[in-house]
């Protein structure tokens, strides 16, 4: 069902999500959805309104999105219930969805030192995980030309903090208190997209089973299909790998590249 | 004044600092110096100690360090007046000892608004300014070959956030409330090396202002230069291209390629 190119806001009440596919993008719609199932309502609305900020056609860049957003990026929430407030960046719309609209901390938390294992855990992906496996993504994938130099270096400092998140996980089935949280949701879409990113997440059997344990939470089936369901997702991945030889083709010559350009820079595994 | 080998946590109260004199490392001195100053004390002592972490000989990537900042990054703060609680990320180090040091707010906020508005900002330094300038020095400056597309990429994309800032500072001294607070800090220390970075401050005037409004204050300058002043701020840089004319010639080489760099790829100046 095709959307009108989106010019301005279009709710008056509850939260509006502006988003589009990407693992940034799913951390608001996943939240949405686990507060919409987990109280049967958002603020004075039972549903949140999404509109879909296609970033390939710079929908992001335009005055009506920036002055909402001033860094030009998805995702942003207006909240139409606290004066039409917007939020940007996504560690800091789970922290307020969660301030705001989580009263029994279903998905956060209130003793102090667990707040701040949180925010040290998402801060940790907002600033690694996030922007590392985003330069990795582009110089794989999005780059005009297959320079190695960048190929390896992100590849590689995805896979050390990927080693990070398992190790972690070695004894505890969530990131913080153990129990499923902003923590766990602000790194999912990440881990999620890692065999388009060129890691193969079976190489960290904790991390795996975190990936699949949260994968299989209702509100993250719906949420991560907000606007759309991505292709790019560690299963939808490997089902395409399957079907599609000429796919699966193109990825093995990816995955050569990408090793090539390891060994060019002697690049080694390391993650505590 | 040679310090040695750091091989463990040397305090057993109050707060112990772990850090090395980069853009990250300063948010967590600056903070601590203004606390200091505005309340006599932090925590149980009137002051914090200190562990210069020489990140070229990766003491951050030994295991007394590891099992404390598990992502073997600087800065790391232990807090032996809780237990010992260990807090890695700069963003959340800034929020911990504001929330448990900041009794009166004087570098935090209260209103639930400006509470979301500083995460905001510091989650945009921390996800955007902070990793994007330090790739463009990586790739101008410390990369093992100069590659034009990551040289023109990454100052790029820091002249398009620095550009965000400078507008955001067209009509307030301060970048949350018109008051000084962590917001300002997150981002100041990476704004202090912006020409290091090979993006002239000039070229920003409100951030010009704003970055010489907060070099004056004293916890300012007590914070930056631990564990010792950096020939990489901003004024140390410009000072060092009047009086050193090898210098001077050596930077204009790498001016001359970051600009021809951007030509290579049609780069393009744009920011809100």
């Amino acid at each position: 069902m095709a959307q009108e190119r989106p010019t301005g806001l279009k709710a008056n009440k509850g939260i509006e999500l502006l988003t589009f596919g990407t693992p940034n993008g799913i951390k608001a719609s996943i939240i949405l959805e686990e507060l919409k199932e987990a109280y049967g309502k958002i603020g004075s609305n039972e549903d949140y309104t999404w509109q879909a900020i296609n970033i390939m056609q710079n929908i992001q860049k335009e005055p009506w999105f920036t002055k909402l957003g001033p860094n030009g990026r998805i995702p942003v929430i207006v909240d139409h219930d606290n004066g039409g407030f917007a939020v940007q960046e996504g560690l800091a719309i789970l922290s307020y969805l969660t301030r705001h609209y989580d009263p029994e901390h279903k998905f956060s938390f209130t003793d102090p030192l667990d707040v701040s294992r949180a925010e040290q855990w998402m801060a940790w992906q907002h600033g690694g995980l996030g922007p590392m496996q985003g330069q990795a993504n582009h110089f794989n994938r999005f780059a005009p030309e297959r320079i190695a130099y960048g190929m390896q270096r992100y590849t590689g400092e995805t896979e050390r903090l990927v080693g990070i998140l398992d190790n972690h996980l070695k004894d505890t089935d969530y990131l913080v208190g153990n129990k499923y949280s902003i923590a766990d949701i602000a790194s999912w879409g990440w881990v999620n997209a890692l065999r388009f990113s060129g890691i193969e997440i079976g190489d960290f059997p904790n991390l795996k089973a975190w990936w699949e344990r949260i994968a299989s939470r209702p509100a993250v089936q719906k949420g991560s299909a907000i606007p759309s369901k991505s292709p790019f997702g560690n299963a939808a991945y490997a089902e395409r790998l399957e079907t599609d030889k000429e796919f699966a083709e193109k990825e093995n010559t990816l995955k050569d590249q990408i090793k090539a350009a390891k060994e060019k820079y002697g690049y080694k595994y390391s993650s505590p």
